[in-house]
């Protein structure tokens, strides 16, 4: 009987399992410049286990719906829907799923790249885009950046003629979208890779502003004029993009109401009748509905925003909005069932979110986080900024994340509140400390920052992170970074060809898969 | 165009997917008292994804291995794996899996209980072994903890004539595997739960020691002798279970290497020669395979004690014993591939661990965790409770936490030292703190600890506990609870009826699944 070797690898057993599952494993990160088809064999399984490939491939699918959540894993995902069960409880422990965890399948990624198990944006979707892996930072090239992935939109487009979009919360150009049509060494290439959307040709761009429109040094033509010139209509309130047809011909929509970054606003932040990702996936299906089939890839890109900067109500409200998107393209999956598959999936985790705080223990009190009604972002510009010009002072600020977050201070205002968003003396101190650093530096001065203040504050305001943590934890959540981390991503699928995508994978295969579905080279 | 309404469900399109995706949506967590056979039809999916039940009933998996880990879920068993390839890598990303990574289904299931987001062993276990919900700390008994449940363990016994295997790491009569066999208002019942063991007249038990055998007042009959009066041969050393046959009749086997509260010892800490749950999966397959067939559960219960503990070394460790033992069912399940159903999953999440902490951002050292040659809990044994007799100057201290973590100050030895184990001033001073309050309190005195005290430490030895945070966060890996947190677990599959168990669902349904597959009632 053997001792148990902790080096031992799944050898034993990779070589009886499908060749789909096995892409990637074990193999070097950066041995990538390969574009090969997954050859998807079943035969090694027990008999129940058989989905036979030609079955799959009579017919292909013909409407593609990927969407990605910039950001979600599972615990963005549960979180979520936790957060739903328990704003809907009355006591009890109650569950409502996301629309999307009811698809019949749900198969697991993994997502390090070149670089680290804590990848980037631009790698993971050129991984997803292309079934390459690269290092962090580089959109659809190689590790020696000379290179250039085709993506599956351009192959569906050129080899199939499926009408391509491409749309996301974030800026246009910013790295998952540009993952789906530019090619560029680095993702911070915002004018280069602006150029390569237009030149794309693609059907239908929408989402938020594009990043240096004239270039870093402000002086090239907007590439919105480009973009005239090349025939597409460029949008920019909601009357303009809601008067776009199918008739209308290429478009570039640019949400009227731009927020931290250029990018669309968190969701919790939107005013009544702004349109949100679900208002412009439904006008992309009208758009892009065709006989030759189209593919439409949808980010939720401020998941990851709101993660980054450790707010779980914004990334919970965010993942909603994601899910409110995928119930359009679920209700022309129903009318179009055996030619539709949607793909709901995530780039990478980001924060290190977790349901649960060494603080609550066994409880979790998500109920908490609807007296957040605004994102940090939005407390950044609407209060932290008017505070450093005002010195305003501490009382004040006090009332202010009462009103926004509904943490009270013990005093008589907080008899009547719930006793798990009084405030502690030690949480007031670690505020009070918190606005102290943010009215003597700000985000400009991180670098100053010593190893326990980057630890706490990350590069965001000291005093709104500081909120957010501690409205997080007094809901029982908690996060353990700023970055991404290591954790693979759900992949829900349903429709047509579906049932490739179960299984402990790499993000690579889900390229591999979607090229093999549909027989582009 | 409809605003999107955070609160909205997924009751648009609930109604037409799966009932067995379904079961446990929506419902309050304590309506719980059904045992219904789960009604698993695909008639709605679109033709590439029907799976057709009848033939999966054909014919019934004989032979099934339930592999939990517990405090086992996405976290635990990605960075095992990413372990694994960061300690066979010379630069450069690599990657290795574990075995049941490779398994072709993979789904995800929900763990909440009728008490909390945040659920416990015994709950969680009833889930799975029975089909319900109920509170935290119940092992398969109702919320009103008047209405026992049947096993899946039992009826497979009494309808099919299996033999039936309980194994664990830890003790024998803890929560999990209790699961299987009792049925207790509290799982703190030992004696009550070791009494139902017995009776329960199954074939093979096998792990660590069991609580209370003479009962809590210490003056009932010893359950040993008990379980020898009602047949069962029971060994306690190494010799003793190799020698068991199959023609041994009924088997208790108690760990010869008992450790921490009487459970196994963790897999880190094992001498050579000492038998892991890998040797006791093989003999149990010796013992209970039989015409009829048998059903094995077996418990990796030391991967949720060294999670609580925040202890990534030991967790990791202990995953990947884990995988070993499922290697052992491995091997059945190749010379019974058509007769063979294998399942690992975990119970729930332990402990909010994250590959990625913030002050390490993109980058992980796992590498650093091979520096750590013992697990905390045998550190408490070996070294902690010297110092305390002893009152151990700190700086011997310092040359413990180098010789057994790492871990090096920033003095001479440090310039030979890969720079990410050298300790800062700040850790240093964490430490130090960690130690005082060690030599002062120790753990009995938990209950005057600080809030801000005891999310540092929890209930274990400040001293040990800063270590292996110190240790972890070098690492790259981050807790942030000494609880179960909320995380979905992963349900690795393969074999006989394996494809049933795709998709995202609930707990309940893993029982659900293994009773529609065998026809049981």
């Amino acid at each position: 009987m053997k001792r148990f070797n902790h080096k031992v690898t799944a050898a034993i057993m990779s070589a009886t399992l499908v060749a789909s599952t096995l892409v990637g494993c074990g193999q070097t990160a950066d041995s990538s410049a390969k574009n090969e088809t997954v050859e998807v064999t079943n035969e090694t399984y027990a008999a129940n286990d058989t989905k036979s490939v030609s079955s799959v491939n009579k017919n292909i699918p013909k409407y593609i719906f990927l969407f990605i959540g910039d950001g979600m894993s599972y615990p963005q995902v549960q979180s979520a829907s936790y957060y739903l069960g328990a704003a809907a409880s009355n006591g009890g422990v109650e569950t409502k799923e996301l629309s999307f965890m009811n698809f019949p399948v749900v198969g697991s990624a993994q997502t390090f790249d070149s670089t680290s198990f804590c990848q980037d944006s631009a790698s993971t979707a050129t991984s997803i885009s292309t079934g390459n892996k690269t290092y962090s930072g580089v959109i659809n090239m190689d590790t020696s950046k000379t290179i250039k992935f085709e993506t599956i939109s351009e192959k569906l487009k050129e080899q199939l003629g499926y009408k391509i979009g491409v749309l996301t919360s974030v800026n246009l150009n910013h790295a998952t979208p540009a993952a789906f049509y530019a090619h560029q060494a680095s993702r911070k290439n915002y004018y280069e890779i602006g150029q390569e959307m237009i030149a794309s040709g693609f059907d239908y761009f929408a989402g938020g502003g594009l990043l240096d429109p004239t270039g870093k040094g402000e002086d090239l033509p907007s590439l919105y004029d480009v973009a005239k010139e090349a025939g597409y209509t460029v949008t920019t309130t909601k009357s303009e993009i809601a008067a776009v047809t199918k008739d209308t011909g290429k478009v570039i929509a640019i949400d009227e109401n731009l927020a931290d970054g250029d990018a669309m606003s968190y969701n919790m932040d939107l005013q009544n009748g702004q349109w949100n990702l679900a208002d412009y996936v439904e006008k992309g299906i009208e758009v892009l509905d065709n006989e030759k089939g189209f593919f439409m890839m949808v980010e939720g890109g401020k998941v990851d925003w709101a993660c980054h900067a450790n707010d779980a109500a914004a990334s919970i409200n965010d993942t909603l909005a994601l899910d409110a998107a995928v119930q359009e393209a679920y209700k022309f999956y129903e009318k179009h069932p055996s030619e539709t598959l949607i793909l709901v999936t995530g780039d990478h985790e980001t924060g290190g979110l977790t349901i649960g705080f060494a603080g609550t223990n066994y409880d979790t009190y998500l109920k908490n986080l609807e007296n957040q009604t605004i994102s940090y972002a939005k407390f950044d510009s609407d209060y932290v900024k008017a505070y450093k010009e005002n010195k305003t002072p501490f009382s004040q600020v006090l009332v202010d994340i009462k009103n926004n977050f509904g943490l009270v201070t013990a005093d008589a205002a907080a008899a009547a509140a719930d006793p798990t968003l009084v405030l502690t003396d030690y949480e007031v101190e670690k505020l009070k400390t918190a606005y102290e650093r943010t009215l003597e530096v700000g985000t400009s001065s991180q670098s100053k920052m010593t190893q326990e203040e980057y630890v706490l504050y990350g590069t965001y305001e000291p005093l709104t992170v500081t909120i957010t943590h501690i409205l997080n934890n007094k809901s029982g959540i908690a996060f353990t970074s700023y970055s991404h981390t290591g954790l693979p991503v759900p992949v829900f699928a349903i429709g047509n060809g579906s049932s490739l995508f179960e299984g402990y994978y790499d993000n690579t295969d889900i390229f591999k898969k979607m090229a093999s579905l549909t027989g582009v080279k």
